[in-house]
């Protein structure tokens, strides 16, 4: 009996990866992976495959749910899923874990760094001061979902942080900061909410992983054209600051001193 | 002019460093690291040394505070400050990098995997669910914190999980999972609060990072005495639980499936 292992590939590029998981990787029988829950925008597929020495079989998100192809694979040896951040971030992933288990196949997580944590301590904000994160999805005429900026109240009422992660889709589509902040303004003016104002701090980072990240904090209004570079980008609405988290907002991400 | 790269080591052991940390240590004029904040208790700094092929500088809290024998050392080349798990979570680090950005110093971030998103994961929990999260610091007759329970409550309240670390010392003393629950216990008692009492479901987890992390799921007063093997340990009070994540801790963590 086998042994699935899924591997975090952390942040940005190739070398995020961690020396035990890309041990795992290239000890396994079969490698695949996931760009579903988010990707590596500073590397691809080619250049993994490269690395590990090994073909790796990419899944789509209905590959993971049905699971079939890569449970059979781990029943038969050993297998790793290569997952980008810190693997079990995705119900998706949990569940087929589950499932492993469930047909008596060993299952280990080896971790990598995660946009959870690399976020804060890029500007220099303290992980203790954040309350629960939320994600902006894609919207439309008929989808509006309201629960980021009820997320981003709750936290600001209690003077914690918030970190607002970005939707993308399968077909390659990633939202911007910029559209993200857009549409909080659109909720909270629809809700005269105070609790995000086109004068609200704001903090937006872009390229978290790699050798020079982008980052500014500033009034959310002026945020909104920012360029932070092809995305992955992520935002984070302060609650209250400690001066030294102030003096890294000013130093790190170019926020006016005397904002 | 030189530079300072924060390096995160990762959780456990030396392979849990990412292979753009290994890289940076390697190329660094001189090496540093830190072990106040975190340990990595699957190596020693001798393995660390033999792995990146230098002689590293462990640092006291006194050491990093002070900053001057690190800035020297960045004003005349680069320099690599391990640290372990993300770099960036302590005040201390942060603090460092503006000093060294006032100096005219170039900085940057090698990030590494966190447990505060890795005990999220082990456990099959989702991170989105989780509010602040708090720390249980050693206790004195007159040192007796109620912060940690405050932030239990507060999360409970709205169906958060919360994240509980553990305090550890200079001197190598690591406060325990075990521990931890009872100093909650006897806060609880004292405040006759029913946010946390000895039927509450309290998570313990040991060992993240290593191949076979230690992990439990129960009654709080059940876990107590539930041996993790040396700590690290932490502690998660969950809120809410989706029904994969009661099956999740049912799998991987031993909860009695009626709890």
């Amino acid at each position: 009996m086998g042994e699935l292992v899924f591997v975090g590939l952390g942040l940005f590029d190739e070398k995020d990866i961690t020396l035990k998981g890309l041990d795992a990787a290239r000890a396994a029988d079969s490698v695949f992976a996931e760009f579903y829950t988010s990707s590596l925008r500073g590397t691809t597929v080619a250049t993994l495959e490269l690395m590990i020495g090994k073909a790796i079989r990419s899944l789509t998100r209905k590959d993971i749910e049905q699971g079939s192809e890569i449970l059979d694979a781990a029943r038969r040896g050993s297998v790793a899923l290569l997952i980008p951040g810190d693997p079990m971030s995705a119900t998706t992933h949990v569940a087929l874990r589950l499932r492993a288990i469930d047909a008596g196949i060993e299952t280990r997580i080896v971790h990598g760094p995660s946009i959870v944590s690399a976020a804060a301590g890029v500007l220099g904000l303290q992980s203790y001061k954040f309350g629960r994160a939320t994600t902006v999805p894609f919207t439309g005429d008929t989808f509006r979902p309201a629960s980021p900026l009820d997320v981003i109240e709750e936290n600001r009422k209690r003077g914690l942080h918030t970190l607002v992660l970005l939707d993308l889709t399968e077909g390659g589509e990633f939202l911007t900061a910029g559209k993200a902040i857009e549409y909080l303004l659109e909720l909270a003016a629809e809700r005269k909410s105070d609790a995000f104002t086109a004068d609200t701090l704001a903090c937006v980072l872009g390229q978290v992983g790699s050798d020079r990240p982008r980052v500014a904090a500033g009034r959310a209004k002026d945020l909104v054209s920012r360029d932070l570079g092809r995305p992955l980008h992520c935002v984070i609405i302060p609650g209250e600051l400690h001066f030294m988290e102030k003096e890294a907002l000013v130093k790190l991400a170019g926020l006016p001193p005397g904002h």
